[in-house]
């Protein structure tokens, strides 16, 4: 039992699927509502498809690329194996499949919800929520499944008992990094092509519809109605499945290598040996992950509500009693894994401060600060978001001066966001590494993510709330249906705030996490800042985030620009249209964000990709982490701004629906003020659904990118190293790998240091004294390798 | 001679000080027009001496608090001398002295160049750029004799022929940077309360009287007029000037600093000698700043245009002449300077890779390369900002669907300009660093801000003849006048976009030097990112440019509203008002402006100034480099971001008054889209007058703060560096400072490095061997230490 301690997760991720398919056939079953409502339905499930099946075959070119130049380096490099390769691929189709199953049972729920809508509350949210489940467990057990299986597939071809234990889990988790390379490369594509997409069509409809025309939102007589939940689909469904099942991949890989570490520093004095077949530390974050989903199944049976008046408030206590069911259970279970999987004291070496002994329970500790911080930093997010609250009430009164102070109110809420939601991120780093070290740091990213089923549940089931609210709009159906839709999807919005403080902490925890594994991978001496070229690359990886951002936002505007040109025209040409008696096009404005978000999506996805793999190439190992270190701490910043101001203008534009107090006066939808705050919505939503969610992609794709090509920079790295009073020494003659010297003489003493590859583990020996017996300490160790 | 080279730039300073009373007078000659025209000059004139008295008496406190506080360090710390607190003190009259003759001058240059633009446009542009000229040797003349004569001063008191030539030359710069300190401080407060006011004062008139009443700028009725003048005097001309002091002072400052470690580094063998009190990369920077004032006064001789229906382009030219002129003299100048003051090579450290010959042309290319990138990053912002090219037009196309996307369009605007920036100025510090490590860093800074005399000139007269065309406006005089004026102050806008790129590139490269002056002063091993308290505080320090920027762009919000109802509340109760038979109360809307800027520029000051120190304090020295690494990236990402979608926004609004062409048809002020494009504008206000410059001066300061307290933190980073296994060895019976012994013992090998400090020399050593020998390696250097 012990020794196959991953059939566990494996057992788990398949209880997972099994209650998603029993969840997604109770969909199912529930009525489809009227010959109308099915049809419009229809429509944004074939648009939604549509999009779908040409992104999959624009990104099934950049697979294959990526394929033959993993292959490439897997050729070259003794450290991957090309299984890399099919792992690539397998991630890459999960990853879509992930965001292909959500997308098609959002679109099968959102008529069903409408329907359940207009006889009772409860079962609206049951429909819509069921939905959502169905999305999790897709994404969660997807996840477990595809990392626990090829882990399975890999210890048994890679590992012997014989061999050196820690150069062939390396082999293991290289590969197995592929799997995540190829998850979170997809993410980014439907991210930000979804991003593209379903704003495009908002903002286009918005601003003909809403604004010029004066009709309502989800209006049939706007021709980019359709296109419009069709982006509700394909952005917050597909690319948010796609995103979550990446991030969950990166997370569990992230501390999967870090125990891999623990493993090593352990067996620095005596082989480390336990009842797991030697790999507690690597098998404890992907069985927590397991355990997660049976956690996460568990805490959907606790959200219901029973009153058919129930209000926001009593929706939003049953998802968090869910979701705080679910992560609880998670905590207790953690606890005692921990316990079990971990050995009493371990050994971990702290860079700078050598080694230090580290009780397991210290781990535990690493999760409870990730979850505390993770909520912290959700209540942060929840302050400067949320209806009520001074930032947007702030927002809300700036509005009463125009759009200017409006726009500036809302920028400088999403700034000053940053402040608390930073300095928690920090203590959160500081915290779990000093617990216990980066390993610390992973599993403090791990615990935020184990619930992930639960936490894309209830992120899910706003959308599918949304677009049933969109089909009551379009059938006509009674307005209490779209009042019931209209709670759910209010409380929605708030969840999704919640969601993104987890989201952004536990993407830059793995980010740091990958990044610590790629510095200890390279065998460098850290990341020093102090060098000019490392500080030149921090500043660059500081700047992708803000032009990858600025690249989204224009796609958004140009798409959006032809959107408003194709629905103004056709309001002009086709006759009857606004007075419902023509037939709008649907199809071209669906057509229209296809196209764009297919066109744009290429330019920032390639700069994110490639720009990693310029710089590894030709600046060598610590200039690339420098690079990695800006893009996060850019990234970071980026995104908190970005979200939080997105979802502060949105609530401010919202505040008017009830109708808000500006100076005394009640001020309503209509008024100028009004006018002011949609026009700041209007700004937020690239900011809130395209850039801003693609930040976390961006950051942990950039981290995952360099722990790949991590082991063809090593050559690189001792060339940037290199000074002129240094000596390469030929490694032909030697038993290792990467033999460098290097030796500085100030006055009369000389210091050398030499590092070298031996079996997988890389050494650093340090010498002092004169110089000739220096040159003679060397000679002694050379031969000692020959 | 040669062993009395400070008395060169002392003595060109003076030169400047002189020709700066000389134009003074000659400005103060020219006719101030009529009564009326002297009238509204005069108010301006009084609100600014207002606004800066008030100003100055706040700042008083914080001078004597820090006072206080540098005195207080320089009774514990060795190296810092109690002389840093006349130099602090001295450094922040100079900067607002220096501020203060910039808005005097302009003050009394815009009435007189409003009535030079009666009869001519070359005398009004002799006026205007004259009164800027004052500015800019004001600025230099005393920011130079200043530094030279301190420094003069501080060596005949610290050094002696006898000690230790790096220790004593330590102290001497210590003490200067208390110079620098107090110039850098104070504008930042000068800046940021300059900044609050000028567009608290400048967006209230625009949103009531230009919006709301459909009054032109500047109009006599809206009772903002005169504080938004007032306001273009204390932000654009005041504020910048103390800007200006602060950066050029620093910048001399951390070139020679680092001048010193490149001796300390040449002294490792032989003691360095030169014929310049042997301290000539000391003088160096000093003595390009003093050339740099003589071919600045130079340049301004060359601007000047003969023909009176001259258009922008000529106008532009002369100052390009003018410009580039002085910029040539001074790089001739300098190339024979480097070969006359430093040593044909020398030998510096290059961090991890160990000592490197370089000869002293590389320091030259060092100073091309700073001159190059920074003429190309303005050409950058030049495209990104300019009228007719394709980004203003990008966002001109886009205020025809509204306010949102042109806000969406210039956000994207700004976001993509750091591509082409952050490259170049990565390509800078990559470059001068491998040409002459960071004092090649250092010069290229140095050398970008050698002319700033003459550039400030080019700066400044752009607000005069602003200011000008505002003196016109009020006093009703003819059309003509008007358009002469807004000729030189379009110029003058594109200068202005110019000189920030200089000036963020300059000043972040300054930032580094300070940065690399701040590592070496320390001893610490480089800023090393893998450690997590390192991370944590970069995340930190990434965090805070953006709070900062909140926060002045919110209390630009929060003044501008208040101004707005003021304003509201005159148009409202005054009788008459608007016919223009009542008169306003200017007074009452100065106040508003003077109150909400001193009041509000309190915080971020102190966030700057604070922040830095509890990092130290608590984390010690390597986190603190951390968070100063953050600060620099972020901020300038933010500072690019800020003001070039400022710049952009501002151009995009003003194409419509000539007219643009969408989509094939004319469109022109008072249409809908050019007030979509007033609304882009006025939210480019803050970002391109309040935060955007405000980073500059953040970086900076906050790089000066860690140099001066580095000496503290000696004993926190020993601190943060220990570890279980290692010794602090008591120094009680050395005769040493600080000795540090950390032995780290893996498998059968122990390796060890004992830093210390002796005659302010910081040395390392290193050990390896087996434990037992390693001890007794350490055992013997302490002997030979006591």
């Amino acid at each position: 039992m012990q020794s196959n301690m991953i059939l566990i997760p494996i057992a788990l991720a398949i209880l997972g699927l099994l209650f998603m398919l029993i969840k997604m056939s109770w969909v199912k079953k529930q009525s489809p509502g009227s010959e109308k409502m099915q049809q419009i339905s229809k429509s944004i499930k074939e648009g939604a498809l549509a999009f779908l099946s040409a992104e999959y075959k624009l990104l099934l070119i950049f697979v294959l690329i990526a394929s033959i130049a993993l292959f490439g380096i897997s050729m070259f490099v003794e450290t991957t194996s090309w299984m890399i390769v099919p792992a690539f691929v397998i991630g890459a189709i999960f990853s879509a499949l992930a965001g292909n199953i959500g997308m098609r049972i959002a679109t099968e729920a959102n008529a069903r919800t409408a329907e359940a809508a207009k006889t009772s509350l409860p079962q609206a949210l049951k429909v819509s929520f069921g939905g959502g489940t169905v999305m999790g467990l897709g994404v969660a057990g997807l996840a477990v499944l595809g990392l626990s299986l090829f882990f399975l597939f890999f210890t048994n071809h890679f590992m012997s008992s014989t061999g050196d234990f820690y150069g062939n889990m390396t082999i293991v988790l290289e590969a197995l990094a592929g799997f995540s390379l190829g998850a979170e490369s997809i993410a980014l594509f439907a991210r930000v092509g979804g991003g593209i997409y379903t704003k495009a069509a908002d903002v286009g409809a918005d601003l003909v519809g809403k604004v010029e025309a004066g009709i309502p939102e989800d209006d049939p007589r706007n021709p980019a109605t359709i296109a419009d939940n069709v982006g509700d689909n394909v952005g917050d469904v597909a690319g948010m499945g796609a995103d979550l099942f990446g991030s969950y991949v990166a997370t569990v890989l992230a501390a999967m290598v870090l125990g891999n570490y623990v493993i090593r520093d352990m067996s620095a004095t005596t082989q480390f040996t336990d009842d797991f077949n030697n790999m507690g530390p690597i098998l404890l974050p992907i069985v927590i992950a397991g355990v997660g989903i049976l956690a996460s199944i568990i805490g959907t049976f606790l959200v219901s509500i029973k009153n058919n008046d129930a209000k926001e408030a009593q929706v939003q206590r049953a998802l968090d009693i869910g979701n705080w069911g679910a992560i609880l259970i998670t905590v207790i279970a953690s606890y005692f894994l921990i316990q079990y999987m971990l050995p009493e004291t371990m050994q971990m070496n702290f860079f700078g401060e050598g080694s230090k002994t580290i009780p397991s329970m210290n781990v535990f500790y690493s999760c409870i600060i990730g979850l505390a911080v993770g909520a912290l930093i959700s209540m942060v997010t929840a302050h400067y978001t949320s209806l009520g609250k001074k930032p947007v009430l702030d927002i809300v009164k700036n509005s009463s001066t125009g759009a200017a102070t409006n726009i500036i109110a809302g920028l400088a809420v999403g700034m000053k966001s940053t402040f608390l939601s930073v300095l928690l991120f920090a203590a959160a780093i500081y915290g779990s590494y000093e617990l216990a070290g980066f390993y610390g740091v992973a599993l403090a990213a791990s615990a935020m993510m184990a619930t992930t089923a639960m936490q894309l549940a209830i992120d899910a089931f706003g959308p599918i709330a949304d677009n049933a609210g969109g089909v009551a709009e379009m059938s006509n159906l009674e307005d209490h249906v779209r009042e019931r839709t209209d709670i759910l999807d209010s409380v929605g919005n708030t969840t999704a705030a919640v969601g993104k403080g987890f989201a952004i902490a536990s993407a830059a925890l793995t980010a740091l996490a990958l990044f610590a594994a790629y510095v200890t991978f390279t065998g460098i001496d850290g990341i020093n800042i102090f060098k000019a070229d490392v500080l030149a690359a921090l500043f660059v990886g500081g700047m992708i985030p803000v032009v990858f951002s600025a690249l989204a936002m224009k796609s958004v505007g140009k798409a959006a620009m032809e959107m408003v040109q194709e629905v103004r025209r056709q309001f002009r040409e086709i006759p009857g249209i606004l007075e419902g008696t023509g037939t709008p096009e649907y199809a071209k404005c669906v057509d229209i964000s296809t196209k764009a978000a297919l066109k744009e999506m290429i330019l920032p996805g390639l700069i994110t990709i490639i720009s990693p793999i310029l710089i590894g190439a030709f600046f060598g190992a610590e200039p690339l982490g420098g690079y990695m270190a800006g893009v996060c701490v850019s990234g970071v910043m980026w995104a908190i701004f970005q979200n939080n101001a997105g979802g502060a203008w949105d609530n401010a534009k919202k505040s008017f629906e009830a109708g808000v107090e500006i100076d005394g006066k009640m001020t309503f939808k209509g008024s100028e003020a009004h006018k002011a705050a949609v026009t700041g919505d209007t700004v937020g939503d690239p900011f809130k659904d395209t850039s801003g969610p693609s930040m976390n992609i961006l950051i942990k794709l950039t981290c995952l990118i360099g722990l790949v090509i991590a082991p063809i920079l090593g050559g690189h790295h001792s060339d940037a190293e290199l000074s002129p009073n240094q000596v390469i020494e030929s490694i032909e003659a030697l038993n290792v790998a990467n033999f460098e010297v290097e030796i500085s003489v100030i006055e009369d003493k000389a210091t050398a240091t030499v590092l070298y590859v031996k079996d997988g583990k890389s050494f650093k020996e340090t010498y002092a004294g004169s110089e000739t017996s220096v040159r003679a300490d060397i000679e002694k160790l050379k031969n000692s390798l020959k």
